[in-house]
């Protein structure tokens, strides 16, 4: 006969082999949890798709989907090559002893201080995103005596499916130089003499679910990839951005990684043999794909209120603050009671943030009937949480564990009151009561 | 005849008799810039329309809208109480020497560690928010051998029109006590006895334009003064909340300030009489109406990029990590190019950040044609842009400079690269390659 004590263990959710609730009492909530195990597995993944194609390839991880120092380093561990898209992104991994080389700097609208700190590191890759970045890396790169390997960022003009703000290949768009003027820009790129134009980029945005809109990308890349030929020069790198989906509930499809590759392959091989060119290397810069089903977010249940015949309300204590994609996008996890993973979920309930605004989580959610202390663990929130992560009503930002194997190590401690007011000054003026 | 450097410095923005062009060069961008002239100014008027009145009245700020320690000397010397709504925004008003038993607890998800920590510093009122917080409350406030004076708040069922988000009165809310519930919630609470009930709180929304949602909210909480007399306690405190709207955009009126407290008043004096009360002190909150118009947002324009026929994309150094608000609320501000102010705007563009994500600032605005270099003031950012701000993309949070009378004072000091890893740890297993 079971004890309670195993009963409790039993009923509790274990994700990559621990118990998060004994994760939630060690770490205090609200936490972050990576699986380093769960990250490996969906490289691993993304690589056996590029092995199986033949091409040679390389997978730069994506920062802005969560990084920290710690991030970098596992990046390294996993071979990954890693996209930046701000100083503080490349300074991150630079304090990791990630190897500049293999880094790219990203961005619609680098600043000089950015693209000149850049170089002085001596990142691998600079990808243009505009006409005016031409001129502008060239003047800098000329100014520090350097030489620059670049992509061009193309926007192909494809519109795939998915939430606006994450549209970005669409001819109207912020992102990119529109593939029409992809010539021009090419021939500009060529004939500045601190510039190396070696690849083309494009990224048609995110969630992304049939492989289709990254041919029609393709097409127009690959003839561009001609058109440069012709002007002389040439491209040995394609970057396919990334936006590769993955299901944040059950009734919806991953995206179909494992044909990708050897499809982009086949699609590279007869096009560069019917246009006389070579077959260039293909990078993909995936970040969601990578890290978005690697992490969970454990909650500890506080108010549970009842608007009788209307709605139950079970709040947490994190919200908006800790993960903004709902309120950003309306974007949906599914989640458990962690210490009572298989209880039979009856209640119908709405949970909600602690932050003064009305941060709902999950929309009508079934769960087990809940009560104050209970850990709530949210799903698939590796991606977007911790990055885009705010101090909005001066909340501490969590701290984020890594699991790997059986270990559990801290990889970002969490804020102190000391940190939020750490840039506070009070002017003389004011007088300082204390 | 006008030289050319008077030209240019009769163009300048001059926000709150200080040349913004001068600012940004001194301080950087992206900047937020505080005016404690103008806070003062929406301070007077919310004073004089409750002077006007006659009430007894006091005036909490909701420091949710933008808290610092320099804020927290602001609304002391403007002899205002203070609303805070975390343990962090509560000993950021401590670290400023703020008076505890001016300061309100608010939240719809207090922890306990909060709820103790506002006990042991003596706030003036905990404004319970859920039956479920009586009892809480009661429990800690018994262990720690103290009365604590509390408000309950009540959510009227009042739906102003507003944006989904911010409506907070309805009864379909996780805020408030729905006012069905509200007598027995006071019977709760009188019968505790470290509780002492002396107010009650409501708040109807954000963004409210007219007058009267807030008496449709009072006809229900004048009833339960009513109800809880007749329970034999009585109720010396209204809490009207806030949600007075501002204008964000010339064709939109204020709130009418002006006439609202001496209807309430007459309201009140009315409805006491008939119900043989007496007139309660009015307590208000206003965050936005305080510190919203009082701050705008200095950007650099880097890169320019026309889509033609479609779109012209001017990129600023910010975006949607030190102004979420557009991306989550479809929120408006205007915008004018500080160094060409009295230029003719004759060109429709997209302001957009320089996130990686499509952080549309503000969707076609009539500008000056502008160049990189340009700086951009974003008018009216002083509610909810530095208090949301995220680290989103690893950006530096911007500074944020106070400016009263002549004096420009730095309040917030801007994040440096090595403030982004402080809490970043590379865990042994990994190695450290640096």
């Amino acid at each position: 006969m079971e004890s309670n004590e195993d009963k409790l263990l039993g009923s509790r959710f274990i994700f990559e082999g621990h118990d998060t609730v004994e994760l939630a009492k060690k770490y205090g909530t609200p936490l972050y949890v990576m699986s380093y195990d769960a990250i490996k597995r969906s490289v691993d993944k993304l690589k056996a798709s590029f092995e199986k194609s033949g091409l040679e390839y390389s997978i730069n991880y994506a920062g802005k989907a969560f990084l920290n120092t710690a991030m970098c380093r596992i990046a390294d561990i996993l071979g990954l090559d890693l996209d930046v898209v701000s100083g503080g992104e490349l300074y991150t991994a630079l304090a990791a002893g990630f190897d500049p080389s293999r880094i790219t700097l990203h961005g619609s609208n680098k600043s000089q201080q950015e693209i000149t700190e850049a170089i002085e590191a001596g990142v691998g890759t600079i990808t243009i995103d505009s006409l005016y970045e031409i001129d502008l890396l060239n003047d800098i790169a000329a100014s520090m005596g350097k030489v620059v390997q670049v992509h061009l960022r193309l926007s192909p003009g494809v519109e795939a499916h998915t939430h606006e703000y994450v549209q970005t290949g669409r001819v109207d768009s912020k992102f990119g130089i529109p593939i029409s003027m992809g010539s021009r820009a090419a021939r500009m790129a060529i004939e500045k003499p601190n510039l190396d134009l070696k690849g083309l980029h494009c990224h048609i945005g995110s969630q992304i679910f049939n492989t289709k809109p990254y041919f029609i990308a393709l097409t127009g890349m690959i003839e561009m990839v001609y058109n440069i030929k012709e002007m002389g020069a040439e491209i040995r790198e394609i970057n396919l951005g990334g936006g590769f989906a993955i299901n944040y509930l059950a009734d919806e499809n991953d995206f179909d990684i494992d044909s990708l590759f050897p499809s982009v392959a086949d699609f590279l091989r007869e096009n560069a043999q019917s246009l006389g060119i070579k077959v260039p290397k293909v990078i993909v810069e995936p970040g969601r794909f990578i890290v978005g089903k690697s992490g969970i977010t454990l909650y500890t249940v506080g108010t549970i209120k009842e608007i009788p015949y209307i709605r139950k309300y079970v709040s947490v204590d994190g919200g908006m603050a800790d993960n903004p994609r709902p309120a950003l996008y309306n974007a949906v996890h599914s989640a458990v009671v962690a210490n009572k993973y298989d209880y039979e979920p009856t209640d119908l309930v709405t949970i909600s943030g602690k932050c003064c605004e009305t941060d709902t989580l999950i929309k009508d959610i079934l769960l087990p009937p809940t009560e104050p202390g209970d850990i709530l663990a949210v799903m698939d929130t590796g991606a977007y949480n911790y990055s885009m992560a705010s101090h909005y009503n001066r909340l501490l930002s969590p701290s984020v564990v890594l699991l790997s194997g059986e270990r559990d190590d801290l990889i970002v401690k969490r804020d102190t009151y000391a940190t939020i007011i750490a840039n506070d000054v009070i002017p003389e003026w004011m007088g300082n009561k204390q």
